[in-house]
């Protein structure tokens, strides 16, 4: 089993990408997720970039991590400055970190024209910068910024670069594809180079998906040799990102027999994805290779019903492998099969001649056309057959709300909200002042249900979303709104649909309820 | 130059992607927009399939494309059935499209187990059911279905349903790696092999990104001597999705020679991808190579700066050759340098020694702090900038608004509002009723600022996001609303970031309305 070090870069270059703010509480969940994991090394930002970074090291050089090692990165030293009197190698040894990553230049076009020096100075910044590092006992990784770029240019030089860092006791040559336009072919040919030079064991390899191609470049190096991989969890990076390693990770350790992180982690990849894009604030694509919400989704008639004959007909390996699962999608091209699969999973006395079939079929199709998606919302899917069965009864009836909004407001909050409800023959009547209209009308919904079902305390809303459903009509289009719950054990997703976003929101928040309810009801 | 033939099946296997669902007109305009690229081929779904395939037919069949080749999509026959007795090869002849594509099965496995049939029935299905679409004189291409799994199964029998295909008439055997689970090397290999047998110009290949590989494994096809590339434009369709052509047009025809469309729509490629996500009403990707807003964006300190000294320096291609733009981002990473970039766009006289630089650095980390960004919302941080230079004075004030939402209603519309603004010292009271409290607002708004602006009546909302900031907080967060407006020549960005969605719709609606008025007075 031929070992690969993987370097998880997100809080460094992951932080780059377009929308990305992460908070100090932010990072170091991120950082024990991976240290779970069990990644060789965790790349944190520079130290003495700016207080947020400074807190983190703080509250992270204590503990440390149980698995994965802990770098910090920065730049060789500026030219015409002794590497240990510059400032930033000096705040990289203050960091008290184990592992050094250090950038530098490998390209003759960048040190003429962004760092305007010689070459003969460039080499002297590398193997002065490795040297410093390595006498502050610290071990040193090199990445070779623009490495593919420079000896596209001048492989000579490009080596000599590297060759100023090894010589000064650097242990690992990161061939970095920083601007992402290489392609596997000249990846494989560089690397291979590389390795026959310095050998396979201190050769890393870094791209960007600026062509697409960051996995199969990354893999490509990997088979010229390469045994360190750079990239980010969930391919969050600068441009169109790095490396996505929840996609490598697999390739590499499922099909080509490497080994990355310990086998028994492979099944919380998935789990992983979720949870980091979850504190980034980034929805985890549904698309993404292996631990997306759709990749193991399937629609078409035909391969549903293939799928469901035989696993490997339309999947490239076992969902569970990676802890994802297979799914039947709902929709117009989805055969009957496919829906009754589903339907067994909530009443498995169902069968493909049950009169309840085509009647629940039509309401699915009915529900669809007024703006209903249940593909991201299994809870609802679930509510409304139950309910059409007769499974599940409402828990209330609603009599009336009325909501009032305004600006400038009297009280700090602008919105009130008052709500009749019945439930078993009595009525109840709540108010609320909420921050807008739909937390009012939640506050005071939540408020008449507590009297008769106090676990709904428990209930949080994770996630609340709009979508307008035709866009052409302004403000006045009909919107979806999908909401996703949770109490200490499970979420789940819930959609309405509806006129505006209230009545939308009500919908979603009624069915988030009430699948909570049913589902104690179920336990019990 | 060396010619490829591109296929896009964005309307067919793109359908299958989960959360897609095409009108007729959807299908209609997608079909256009391709066409005026210039794509070889557009394949459309299968006749007879559902009631809007076939009014999809109708209306295309008269018209034709201008450019592209129409194909319709279906299987072989099925098993004991003469080709021309078999109901889905009659529809495909009566569809009165040029191009028949069909699928057949090129793996032992599927025969055996998905198709419950023999080795040469296959072969008889494959064969009889070119040869009766040859006899109705259509073109037909063949799609070998899991051709790189059945090859690695049982590389003889897989040539043999290619030589079955091939030697009835078909045109292009497509090479499917239907499951997604291919590596580059060995979809180069069998790619090779089937040139040598069967000739470049016949062969071709057909992706799917469950590996991450897509565009890596369509490249390595190609180089094997491929000559036809099916994809979908946006790269959408089941699972993890097909291979995406706007990414693999630019690598072939900007990289490696090949040409792919004419050069002078290359230059579209950006543009059609965000007016195919319009239609398809999903968010482009931002990070997309190539074609994503983000995929030319910087944000890293060091980039940005070096980026604005070199373009070169951190970008694989002008993004001008595709029609993307360069963008510099505004954050807590970018420098100085990158801001003063960004502000002498709108107020050219300005320098770094200027003291409203230091006032509009803090204005927006103030900003970013109370929840907005501005990434996406252009069009808000110029006004903010030209409300702090005193360029922008504001078109009218507001004095108060109030909003009334009520369940069961007695009107139609279930929320009124009414509001009082003030413009130049005249007070103007209006109230509308709207299909919710967002839409109501607008409308009054509308309705007061049209009597002294009558040119906001061609303002159309086109997009309408919301995001909840902290999700923690339920339906009491705090959130950020993204509009996007338009008239008939451009459109344009804002945000609002609020307690509540009224009140960040309102901040959003505001600047989406005074950026019109802006700019309008900026062409006096």
């Amino acid at each position: 089993m031929r070992r690969i070090y993987v370097l998880d870069t997100t809080l460094r270059d992951g932080a780059q990408r377009e929308g990305i703010s992460l908070s100090v509480e932010d990072s170091i969940s991120i950082a024990r997720r991976l240290d779970d994991l069990g990644v060789a090394f965790i790349e944190n930002g520079s130290p003495g970039f700016n207080p947020k970074n400074e807190e983190y090291f703080r509250r992270t050089a204590k503990s440390g991590f149980k698995n994965s090692a802990s770098a910090v990165f920065g730049a060789t030293c500026r030219k015409n400055t002794a590497a240990c009197d510059d400032e930033g190698l000096k705040a990289l040894v203050s960091s008290k970190a184990h592992v050094a990553v250090i950038f530098g230049k490998s390209s003759v076009f960048h040190v003429r024209e962004i760092l305007e020096t010689t070459r003969e100075e460039n080499l002297r910044m590398i193997s002065d910068s490795v040297a410093c590092l390595k006498e502050h006992g610290m071990r040193v990784i090199f990445d070779a910024e623009h490495f593919f770029d420079g000896y596209r240019e001048d492989p000579e030089y490009a080596l000599e670069t590297l060759r100023a860092a090894f010589d000064s006791g650097c242990e690992c040559l990161t061939l970095c594809d920083t601007n992402g336009g290489g392609m596997p072919d000249e990846i494989f040919d560089a690397t291979k180079t590389v390795c026959d030079i310095f050998g396979s064991a201190v050769t890393g390899i870094h791209c960007h998906d600026d062509c697409g191609m960051a996995v199969a470049n990354t893999v490509a190096a990997v088979k010229a040799g390469a045994r360190h991989v750079q990239g980010t969890f969930l391919g969050i990076g600068e441009r169109c990102g790095n490396t996505p390693l929840c996609a490598v990770i697999p390739v590499l350790q499922l099909k080509l027999g490497y080994k990355c992180i310990p086998d028994d982690k492979m099944q919380h990849l998935t789990e992983t994805a979720n949870a980091l894009s979850e504190i980034c604030n980034i929805r985890l694509r549904p698309e993404m290779p292996f631990v997306g919400k759709s990749a193991f989704a399937h629609k078409a008639g035909t391969h549903a019903h293939g799928v469901l004959r035989s696993h490997a007909s339309f999947e490239h390996i076992d969902p569970e492998r990676v802890g994802n699962e297979r799914r039947i999608l709902l929709s117009e091209h989805t055969g009957r099969a496919a829906v009754l699969y589903k339907l067994r999973m909530i009443s498995p006395e169902l069968d493909k001649d049950s009169p309840q079939l085509s009647a629940i079929l039509d309401r699915l199709k009915q529900l669809e056309q007024e703006g209903y998606k249940f593909e991201s919302a299994e809870a609802s899917f679930e509510l409304m057959v139950m309910r059409m069965l007769g499974i599940a009864a409402p828990f209330f009836e609603l009599v009336s709300y009325k909501i009032l909004d305004e600006q400038p407001s009297e009280t700090e909050h602008c919105a009130t909200a008052t709500i009749k409800i019945k439930v078993g023959g009595r009525l109840q009547i709540s108010a609320a002042e909420g921050d807008g209209p739909v937390n009012a009308l939640d506050l005071a919904l939540r408020e008449a249900l507590e009297i008769f079902y106090p676990s709904l305390s428990c209930v949080r809303l994770v996630d609340y979303k709009v979508r307008v459903i035709d866009s052409g009509a302004a403000t006045a289009a009909r919107v979806r709104v999908l909401i996703t719950s949770a109490d200490e054990k499970r979420s789940w997703s819930t959609v309405g649909a509806g006129q505006d976003v209230i009545e939308a929101s009500w919908k979603a928040l009624v069915d988030s309820l009430e699948y909570k309810l049913i589902k104690e009801q179920q336990r019990r």
